[in-house]
C-alpha cells in the first residue's frame, strides 16, 4: 500500500474509532451528559484528535447516524436474481428485524430520535439519511411489485413509510416490554411486510 | 362539594398541572438538562409544592407515562358494539395514528424511551404501564379475532406486538422524516392492521 493510501486508511480507521466509543458513550449517558473528554479516553485518543475529524458532538452524532444508514443501504442493495420473492421479503424482515432491536442500537437510536426532536442541526443529518434509506427502501419495493406484477396506484412512499415505521417500532418495543421478543414475531412480520407491500 | 372532595379534587388539578408543566419541560430540554425550578415555574408553583407530590424527577416521568397510558386504555375500551369489525378497526387504526404523532407527545415519548433504556427506576415505570395497555390491546384482539371467528393459534400477545411496533413506529417516522404526513398512510394502516388482527 502507498504512503498516502496507508494514511487514508488510518485516518478512516481512527473516525470509525471515534465513532464508536461515541456511541457508547451516547447510549450510556445520553447526549448531552457525554463529553469529549469521556468519548476520547475511551477511543484512546487524544480531545485534540478528537476535534481533528469532528467539530462537536453534533457532527460526531450525525456520523454515527451516517455510518447505520450507509449500513442499511448496503444491506438493502443490490436486489437478489437468484431467490424468489417471497424469499427476498422474508430475507428483508429477518434482516430489518435484527437490525432494530439489536441491543447496542435501540438505546442509542432512540437517544439521537429524541435529541432529533428539539436539535436543528442534528435534524437536518438525520432527515438526510432518513431521505437515503427510504428511496432505499422505495426501490426495493418498485422492484418487489414490478416482479409480483402489482399495480394498484399506492404511492410507494407510503409502502415506504409503513414498512419502516413496522421495523422502526420494534426498536421501541424492545424498550418497553421487557419480555420482547422479537424471533416470536417473525411469522407475523414476515407476513405483515408482504401484505403492506402488496397494499 | 364537601370540604375533603373539594380538597381532594384541588390536589389532583395542582398534579395535572405539575404533569403538565414537567411534559413541556422534558420535551424542550430532555430529562437531564430539565430542572425542578423550570417545572415549579412553568406550572407556577413552589419547587416544594412538587415535591409534595412527587419525589424526584423520576416520578414525575412515571406519572406522565401513567397518565398517557391510562387515557389509552380509556379511548380503547369498552369495545363498542354498535359498529362492524371493519369500522371497528379504522377507527382504532384513526386513533392509533393521531395519538402516537401528535407533535406534543412524540419529543416527550422519545424522550422517555431513550432515558427508560438506561435508567432502571424509570424502566419499572414504563413496563407497568406498557403491560397495563398491551393487556388492553390483547383483550381487544381477542375480542376482534372472536367476533371474526379467526382462530390460527397466533398467540394473541404476539399480535399485539405487532400491531403496538406498527404505530408505535410512526412516532419515530415522523421526526425522521420532515415530509412525514400521517394521514396518506390512513388507508393502508387500517388495511395492515386488519391483516395482522387476522394472522
Amino acid at each position: 500500500m502507498s504512503q498516502p493510501a496507508l494514511h487514508t486508511q488510518r485516518a478512516a480507521e481512527r473516525r470509525e474509532q471515534i465513532l464508536d466509543a461515541a456511541s457508547t458513550c451516547f447510549a450510556k449517558d445520553g447526549f448531552h451528559a457525554a463529553t469529549i473528554a469521556e468519548i476520547s479516553r475511551l477511543a484512546g485518543m487524544s480531545p485534540g484528535h478528537i476535534y481533528h475529524f469532528f467539530e462537536n458532538k453534533e457532527a460526531i452524532v450525525s456520523g454515527i447516524v451516517q455510518r447505520v444508514t450507509e449500513r442499511w443501504v448496503g444491506l438493502l442493495n443490490p436486489s437478489p436474481t437468484d431467490k424468489d420473492i417471497a424469499e427476498t421479503i422474508a430475507d428483508r424482515a429477518t434482516l430489518g428485524m435484527r437490525e432494530r432491536t439489536r441491543a447496542d442500537f435501540v438505546g442509542l437510536w432512540l437517544e439521537v430520535l429524541a435529541e432529533t426532536a428539539r436539535n436543528v442541526s442534528l435534524a437536518r443529518a438525520v432527515h438526510a439519511a432518513d431521505r437515503q434509506l427510504r428511496d432505499a427502501v422505495i426501490e426495493q419495493i418498485g422492484y418487489l411489485r414490478s416482479m409480483l406484477g402489482i399495480d394498484t396506484g399506492t404511492p410507494h412512499d407510503v409502502i415506504a413509510d409503513v414498512v419502516l415505521a413496522l421495523y422502526e417500532g420494534l426498536s421501541n418495543r424492545s424498550v418497553s416490554n421487557p419480555d420482547f421478543d422479537v424471533t416470536r414475531l417473525e411469522a407475523v412480520l414476515v407476513a405483515t411486510t408482504r401484505t403492506v407491500i402488496e397494499a
